[in-house]
């Protein structure tokens, strides 16, 4: 499989929803495949909170392979051999797009948390920009999960008659106050850690182990990501063996696995691009600036597939039955599938159980 | 309603679970009416992880009422006119019972991180000294909600004669992963605050507004409380009117409640107390040295009567269905009665719900 890893300097400004904009911005961004002549092969992965623009594969030997390898390669669902694949990493996040750690060309200084919040429609945006610049019209599919998902819809209402297929997966028309409750236990762990110094620290300061606030708040969403029978299957109350049951922080496996999980995170994830994405995840609403759902929904030209994971205790499935509700009510169900996965991994398993709806994908992009 | 708050020192030593002992003890403890002359009015209340001794009313003017004044007061459903209540403050707990911050007789200094930890069965046994000291030898009913409720299980297998009825709500025959990890959250928000000075913070410098990680953690705490289509009624997407939709730290009302709870917390409790209950909570099992959950409940002699809560996030009705299900194998079934409540706020429910079990409980303490 062929990959490339480039990046897109845009000098040209991003008008933000917010009303402010950036001057110009960067993305980074992977392929996969190759682009045929006409330019009509192109699929759309978009990635979740965490993720990044290295979707599959080991670029230049990297030790672990992108996070939707399962399903992204040469011969796989998404066939690398047949399909060009882009993903690139959101503006805001920490892997190489503009960021708050990014100059702000008229104060030659970092933004920090004079950097404006994004909109899920403002990284969509960026992001056409992106295959303007590469002389792309027009996908096959964009596909994304989570907050993925939320881009997906985003393309569909905003950019309906760029691609054939959007396939939405574990999101939800618009942010509910449960995941905003879980976004703000990262945001105080992060604002309230000494060292996060109001968005001023020393990067060298968190080189070692990165922001302690970060994996407190990681740690939140590692629970809500997964799901209780998982929790009971994997660790059950399995004590780590060389601690002491009475000990006062002797712990069980499940606590071992959190803290394992969460306090490696910060070591490669920026706690400013951690809060500026859980705002963006929070202001979500497809249906915003309109006076109902449904007339965003109404926008929608092409196919809306969305699946759900029976177990999703992040983004629950009757926030994805919604959609589909809604679709029919406005007389767009032709245009619509949507599959329930009997999945056992929670909100994770739009990464994990990709076996359980990876022949449906197959078939819509055949369709 | 006459209602008393005492003292009760014990000059003897308490023998934990670990092996380890509290050379002397205290309880601080409320009750709510008369015991009557033969002691045979005796209801024990038992509070929950944050709760307290003081169940009911308004003692000295407080002003805030108990956290079961719904459920207990003249002509209530534990009626004060017709009983005697006993509430005690959990051992560990900071409100007045021995803790981490009473002084250990040996050193003449706090205990703090050298507080052994409890267990369930250990706060028990404590209060049973109290009974004894009170001459207390029977109770009609122990009743308790979450850890309270694992106390109410603990009283019913280990003190299987003290009471004719056990009534346990929203809690589990042995504590979840699910519950263990969001209780993780709280143990590292706590531990890595750097004011918690591992443990040997100066009071003072913690009286104006107790430690932030204990705040943190705090909030995941409240957000399993309570339930998704909980918030979705309460607060749904709506945003501070003050706060600026792309002001980074602009707040839904969600936001807003999280921060109002979480942070009022730590003014009165202490983040020792709050670490030492949750290793209580996680290491709680009714099973532990037994082969089998069912040996447990075979010594249970009283009538055990469970009540779940239908949206409970925190213990899932299917853990108390569990239990129900347990008595039934072991030729328990005549002594189990099993009330699944369509609560609709979450494990809280057994708090703020109290009319739609209450008329249950009322039979049952007529039978």
């Amino acid at each position: 499989m062929k990959i490339e890893t480039k990046i897109a300097k845009f000098n040209e400004p991003l008008y933000l929803e917010s009303g402010r904009l950036l001057e110009e911005f960067e993305i980074i961004y992977e392929t996969y495949g190759t682009l045929n002549e006409d330019k009509s092969n192109v699929i759309i992965i978009c990635h979740a909170l965490s993720g990044s623009h290295h979707a599959a594969g080991r670029y230049e030997n990297e030790a672990k392979a992108g996070w939707w390898d399962k399903f992204i390669g040469d011969g796989k669902t998404i066939d690398t051999k047949k399909y060009f694949v882009i993903c690139s990493n959101n503006i805001g996040s920490s892997y190489g797009s503009t960021s708050p750690l990014s100059i702000n060309p008229s104060t030659k200084k970092e933004y920090r948390l004079k950097f404006p919040v994004l909109t899920i429609s403002d990284i969509v945006n960026a992001q056409m920009k992106l295959y303007e610049k590469l002389g792309i019209k027009n996908a096959i599919a964009v596909i994304g999960g989570s907050m993925g998902g939320m881009q997906t819809l985003s393309y569909a209402i905003e950019h309906p008659t760029f691609a054939k297929h959007y396939i939405a997966l574990a999101c939800t028309a618009y942010t509910r106050p449960w995941v905003i409750a879980l976004n703000k236990i990262a945001i105080e762990a992060i604002r309230h850690d000494k060292a996060f110094k109001n968005g001023e620290y020393l990067k060298d300061d968190l080189k070692a182990s990165g922001l302690v606030g970060l994996a407190v708040g990681r740690m939140a969403g590692l629970i809500a990501y997964l799901s209780p029978n998982l929790f009971n299957k994997k660790f059950g109350r399995d004590y780590v063996s060389t601690d002491g049951l009475y000990e006062l922080f002797g712990r069980f496996e499940i606590e071992k696995y959190l803290e394992y999980n969460s306090y490696s995170f910060p070591k490669f994830f920026d706690p400013l691009s951690y809060l500026y994405i859980c705002k963006t995840i929070n202001i979500f609403d497809a249906g915003r600036n309109k006076d109902k759902l449904e007339d965003s929904f109404l926008k929608i030209e092409g196919k809306l597939h969305l699946i759900s994971f029976k177990d999703d205790m992040l983004f629950f499935k009757e926030e994805m039955e919604e959609i589909r509700d809604i679709m029919e009510k406005i007389g767009k169900k032709e245009q619509t599938t949507y599959l329930e996965v009997d999945s056992s991994s929670g909100h994770d398993s739009f990464l994990v159980e990709v076996e359980k709806f990876e022949g449906h994908i197959k078939n819509i992009l055949l369709s």
